[in-house]
């Protein structure tokens, strides 16, 4: 590649980039059918830009869950080696919350049929699992949570407690995900949840 | 009513409360669809006694619901009074698990468009949010519950994480509530809940 191509590639790599953040924040506060002109207004680009990355709505909607995701597998690898485990888990979740958040939006704009959905689904769960697990072992082996813990688990749990709606708002989910981990660290209460899980049987 | 007819009518009314907690029992083993004889048979009665009681399947169905929500409500009141309300909080939520995990199988047996689903579900929140409160109330007196705990937000957040699927089962969902309860106590953890939330605003 020449040098000059090199730059325009860069350039291109950057706006791409631009317009999936810009997309994502959108699609949050106004929902996946928002306006494409939204889009490109928040990445200040015009609106053919928006369409020569994506041509249709969507490519955009897989190209920002595809970007989530790596977001949030790297914000873990990132995290990992943090020196407060417990922290570190706590900011990551606080990361996949987001993520959940938008990603219900962006199920609904793409068919339930579509294959593509299922695609993701699989992708999510293939990076995010080892992710989550990843920051769960450092925690577990700080002393500061509880080995029975499990990643993918804890990932079902969280994403069941995102389902929102009247009255079980967002920022309630974002309060009972924080309980449901404060529950799952060592000194969570005086009586461990294994006594808890025997009462529960 | 005669004295022979007082006697008539509360052996009715038993033979009326075994058929429930039979059918309810077997609807959690069995689903819904179960026979009506599996019923008849743990409740030691003749399949033409169920029938007489009940006609049809969907009536046995809306009675079992209705049973276990009165059962529930009532739970709470017999628990309001105990010495310890944190233990008291943790019994009642099992029992709505179970209710739950049985809701789910006769919310698919009745038409999701029949409008007695409906007015089930508001008889549901109508009786055990208030029940549910008594509860915290308790425990809020008690110093044991965080007061920011609202009887009808942790009801929708056991109602989601009681959502099974494959890979997590009906004993997931029972520790994800043991844990999300853990982390609703006082001495829950020493990081605050409200320093989570905010960590996640």
């Amino acid at each position: 590649m020449s040098r000059e191509g090199g730059v325009r590639e860069a350039g291109a790599q950057r706006t791409r980039q631009a317009l999936l953040a810009a997309a994502a924040h959108t699609f949050v506060e106004q929902g996946v059918n928002a306006p494409m002109r939204a889009i490109a207004g928040r990445a200040q680009v015009g609106l053919g830009t928006v369409y020569r990355h994506f041509p249709n709505r969507a490519e955009l909607v897989i190209a920002v869950y595809r970007h989530q995701i790596d977001e949030c597998a790297d914000l873990a690898v990132e995290l990992a080696d943090s020196p407060d485990p417990r922290s570190a888990l706590s900011r990551w979740a606080d990361a996949f919350v987001e993520f959940l958040v938008t990603k219900h939006g962006l199920g609904a704009a793409l068919q339930s049929e579509d294959a593509s959905l299922q695609t993701l689904h699989s992708l999510m769960l293939d990076r995010l699992v080892p992710a989550c697990g990843l920051l769960i072992d450092a925690a577990v082996a700080r002393g500061q949570l509880d080995p029975s813990v499990n990643a993918y688990v804890l990932m079902r749990a969280i994403g069941n407690l995102c389902i929102v709606g009247p009255g079980y708002e967002r920022q309630d989910a974002r309060a009972m995900v924080a309980r449901l981990l404060a529950g799952c660290w060592l000194d969570a209460s005086s009586t461990s949840v294994a006594d808890g899980e025997q009462a529960l049987h």
